[in-house]
């Protein structure tokens, strides 16, 4: 079964970079990769923030958190 | 033809983390994945420099540079 993989992001050009280049160069037939843009889901910025995420973009791979590069603080989504 | 993909470490635990997480979940398929550990690879600190690595662990990406949360500074290396 694919693990989960989620990438938080919020638009910005960091965040793209991430989403386009490092997030979809990891194993899809492993990891089962969701997008999640915190601009536009800000009912998601919890959920991001119980997962440990403090800046994005923000990488969660099975429950541990790699912030890629630095794009935003998490509290600036809110 | 694989895709270079280096990641940079200096064997802190985030560095050691990264390796085995988030180094390991590329596409082997179309990643060729290089580990330098510059504590032991102090010759190739300016190479990491020059790709524009500022931080360890750090993945270079198809000539992209992703730092990874963060271990050390590159310049506490040299």
């Amino acid at each position: 079964m694919a693990t989960n993989a989620i990438l938080y992001h919020a638009g910005c050009s960091v965040c793209l970079d991430a989403e386009q280049h490092l997030a979809q160069a990891l194993d899809r037939d492993r990891y089962a990769l969701e997008i999640v843009h915190l601009g536009e889901s800000r009912d998601l910025v919890d959920q991001a923030a119980r997962a440990g995420v403090k800046s994005v973009p923000a990488l969660v791979l099975d429950g541990a958190v790699y912030h890629i590069n630095y794009g935003a603080d998490l509290s600036a989504l809110r």
